[in-house]
Order: C-alpha cells, then structure tokens, then sequence
C-alpha cells in the first residue's frame, strides 16, 4: 500500500522527532539512553500526524505549537507503552525487545513515569483546553486497561464492552490528538473541533480493532509481535468474540481464551481455528466502515491537501497490515 | 512532641482530602478502590500542608485554588510512592502492606499512572507556572530515582552525590509545593515565591536525611517499616556515608554495604554497628541546621500564625521520629 498521507507533513514529523529527542536529553545517561532505546525504534507516529494534520487541515498556519504537542502526544503514549509491557509481560515491541527486558523492571517503570512527566512539560504552557484534552485522554487510558483486566478470560464480554475497553485504551488518545490540533487552530470553532475529535475517535477504535486482528493473522515480520499473545493472555479482543461465536470452532477457542494454563500450542491451535471463520474479515469490515461513516464528519472542512491526507491516514489505519 | 503546625489549617487539610476523595471516584470499582487504599492509609499529609501555609502567609485570602494544587501534589507524590514500591520491592507502606503486594504488580503500575494523571488533571486549568513547577518536579523524581540507582552498592557515593540524589528525589516535590502556594497568593513578587520555595527545598533535604536516619534508627512500631531496608537494597543514605568513614566499624558496613547477596542478618549487623558511630547524630544536626539556616529566608513575610506554622512544620520534620 502507498503511504502518500505523511508526505505534505514530513518536515513537520521531523521535527516532532527533534522535540522529543530534545527534551529528553537528561542529566542522567542511562536515563537519556533509556528514551533514546524506545523513541529510537519508532512507530508510526500516527498521533502527532494526526495533530498536525487536523491543524492544518483547520486552517492553521505555523505548526509550531501543533509540532510540541503532537510531541507531546507521542511521548505520553510511548510511556504507556513501557508500562503495558509490564503490565502484559511483553517481551518483543517492534520487533526489539521490551525496554524492562533490556534494562529492569524498575528503571523502565520510572523511565516510564520520566517520560510521561516530559510529555507533560511539554504542554504545560499550552492553552487550558489542550492541557485538559491530554489529561482527560491520559486518565480514561487507565481505566481501560482496567477495564481490559476484568474482562479478561471472562466470556462475559461482548462487543459493546470491548468498544468501551478499547476506547479508553486507545481511541481516546487518538481523538486528544486530533482535537489539540484542531483546536490550536480553530479554538473559536468548537463544532469544528469536535467534529475532528469525532473522526479521529472512531478511526482510533478502527486503528485498535486492526491491532487486534494482526494479533491473530498477522506476520512476525511485519508486526514485530509473535501473534496469538493475546488469547494466550486472555485479552479479549472482537476476533476472538467473534470466533467464540462459531457453531464449530467457537467452543474451543473459548476453551483457550478461558484457560489461565494455556500454552503458546493452545495458543497457536486457537489461532488457526479462528483463521477457519469469518471473523477477522468481519473485523476488518467493521473497521473500515468505522472509518467511512467518520469521513463525512469533515465535510465542513475547506478542501485541501491536509484534510485529504488526513482520510488517507485514517483509511490507512484500516487497512494496515502491520 | 507537640504537633500544632496544622491546626490553623485542620479544615483547608480536610477539604484537600474531600477533593482526592473524589476526583479518585473512577467507573472502575477496583480502580477507585486502589486509589482509596492509598489515599486511606495516610501519610503526613506534609506537601499540601506546605502549600496551604505558604499560600496564607504570602498573604493569600480564598485558599480553595491552593487546596487543589496541594491535593493535585498530594496525589502526584502518591502515585509515585505506588511506582516506588514496586521499583524497590518494598512490601510495607506505612505499616499496611504495599499496593502491588495487595493487588497485583500490573493493575498497580496502571493505578499509579492513573493517580499521576488525575493530579494533572487538578492543575489542568492551573497558571502555567504552576503547571511548570509541578511537572519540572515530576521529572526530577525520575532523575534523582535514576541517581539512587547508579550510586547502588557504589561507595563513591559521598555527600555531595547524596544530597543532589535527595533534591531530585524528594526536596524539589517539596520546594515546588511551597512555590505553587507562594504563586497563587504573590505571582507579583517572584522573589518571595523563590524565597519560600528555597526554604522548602532545604526543609526537603533535610526531611529525606530524617527519613534515611529512621532506617538505621527507627522503630518499626513508628515507621512502619523494617529497618536495615536501605542498607540491604545498597541505597546510599547518609547515615551509611558517614559510617563508612569511621576507622572501628567502617569497613564492615562498607562489605555489608557493597555486598548484592547481604542477608537481613548482615542488614541487622550494619545497623548496630551504625548506632555505635555518630553518623545518625551528625545527620540530624545537619538536617536540623538545614532548616534553621533556612528560616531566615522567610523575613521579608509579615509575621502571622501561618509563617509560624511554616516554620514549625519544618522544624518538626527535622526531628521527627517517624
């Protein structure tokens, strides 16, 4: 797939990458290294685009403060990152090892706090509603992690309580993207900001909704992941609900998402079952029309290269494969 | 010793109780039951204390904005207590046992990331100062946190490493409460919110020499603490510092020190062997000539019942015995 959204934004996504390494040069070497060693083997960056993209795309012009933030944005999450490593006792992300794999538990959870307290620094001469956005964003991830744990090896869960879980966890911060964005450019036109907030809310639940899917079809190669970690975690994820749904195979793979003893075989079996039913592709349909229902949410929005760009991203996050 | 630094302030300290109490109210059951467990089993109370008396004695009227501020740093530093258990496998908490020995290693991880953003959330809407102050502290925990370690079971620890490890750790937490409440009454004079910050940055200092006294010296019917933990865990301390450089029984607080595989038996050892020397004497000298040398910063504030409580408050905590 040609990925043409970050192109008109690429010098602006540069120096996202200077801010961050900027402010985490620190006192302390390891520390410093520590960030280093996880802003290093990146992702996508697909929250600061999504900030500065939503700015532009909202009439903005100089994208300075948009860059802070959306740096901002990117630190904050790769510190939830280190702690849901953890959390999930991840070993691999990205395709390198864990940060508390490579360092310790401790120095990554305080690593963890370190960067979370930069991303804050960073906004906190930031306008009031900014500040709020990013807080609100931060605190409904922690109860979707909660959430996420209670529901876990509990069949109980449906697909409107995993909407909830993985809005907290994820779209939520997604949409604080987008609506900082917008809102640095647009702060008197709050239908305009929401209306951004919104379409990039449920392309995070999308984005989310992919995520989970590449756990049970996805390649070690592109993810950099092992897939079938999260059945074997018992992370309730929708391909999973919908495979617990199969006449067929359904019952053994609720044996498996059930089992707090099941191993990486148990797993793997599981795994092939639910690539029997339907459910990935029912997932990735549900992504997608998440995505194409949100693209007439910006309809007020003038037309440009950026509001195209920021459909094709989130068009993008649908249809990814890695 | 007679304790009346708070009572000029016993209602503003409910109130700051009233606000953790509910901006802790989270959808989660458990998520809110951690964050009350913490809450519940209360500390000193000493940050928002700072903050409140600092603000009525630069002349503050209304102290509802200083009571959010002191609950917000409250929450801040409680969250980070959460984190450091964990990072030091400290099992007991002000006598209760620590949070991620009562639920599990991850939910806490999340929950102290959850009371961090919650105290964000209380000074979103804050001056910029104020945020700048709070999340400057912030990241300074993490660099003194990454100090502490490098200098673990590392006898080229001296003082003055020791005391630049205890600003980061602890006394800039302090100092930046102090400020916060110097800001919100006096953001005109910014020479008397530097005066009260410093102060309290050596009331600061001198409140972790305390603390690290008490785990040669103290009772665990007082502490709530084992002592000889810092000694086990090689964390450099300033009773330890000092001696290591006594000739009788230096050298074999220094092995105990160094030694990664030192058992409670040895910790214990150490320990008798510290109360033979004068390093706990020396220490609370130093601390108690920290605050007095201090106090002087404060002249330019008129007198009132709450500079005296100032002062009195940080002479308490250079000689308290818990």
């Amino acid at each position: 797939m040609v990925q043409a959204w970050h192109e008109c934004i690429s010098s602006e996504l540069e120096r996202v990458e200077a801010v961050m390494n900027d402010v985490t040069r620190s006192d302390n070497p390891q520390l410093r290294e520590m960030c280093q060693y996880v802003l290093s083997n990146h992702g996508k960056r697909i929250r600061p685009a999504i900030t500065i993209l939503s700015y532009y795309s909202c009439g903005g012009r100089d994208a300075k403060r948009a860059i802070d933030v959306g740096a901002a944005i990117e630190l904050i999450h790769n510190a939830t990152l280190i702690h849901d490593d953890i959390n999930d006792q991840g070993e691999v992300r990205r395709g390198a090892k864990a940060l508390y794999k490579e360092y310790s538990l401790g120095k990554s959870i305080v690593a963890g706090d370190y960067m979370f307290a930069l991303g804050f620094r960073l906004i906190g001469s930031a306008a009031p509603a900014i500040v709020d956005y990013i807080v609100e964003a931060a605190s409904a991830m922690g109860t979707g992690e909660f959430s996420q744990k209670r529901y876990e090896r509990n069949v109980a869960v449906g697909e409107p309580q995993y909407m909830n879980i993985i809005s907290g966890k994820t779209a939520r911060l997604i949409e604080c993207a987008a609506k900082c964005g917008a809102y640095l450019a647009a702060s008197d036109e709050m239908e305009i900001v929401d209306r951004v907030g919104e379409f990039a809310f449920r392309t995070g639940q999308a984005f989310q909704i992919v995520d989970d899917v590449l756990d049970v079809i996805g390649y070690e190669d592109n993810t950099g992941k092992k897939p079938g970690n999260d059945i074997l975690e018992g992370k309730p994820t929708l391909p999973t609900i919908y495979a617990i749904e199969d006449p067929q195979v359904g019952p053994r793979v609720r044996e498996v998402f059930e089992d707090p003893h099941a191993t990486s075989a148990d797993a793997a079996e599981a795994i092939a079952l639910i690539a029997k039913t339907d459910a990935a592709a029912r997932c990735l349909d549900k992504a997608k029309v998440l995505v194409e229902d949100a693209v007439p949410l910006l309809e007020p929005l003038p037309a440009s290269e950026y509001k195209d760009s920021l459909i094709e991203l989130a068009r993008f996050i649908a249809a990814r494969d890695r």
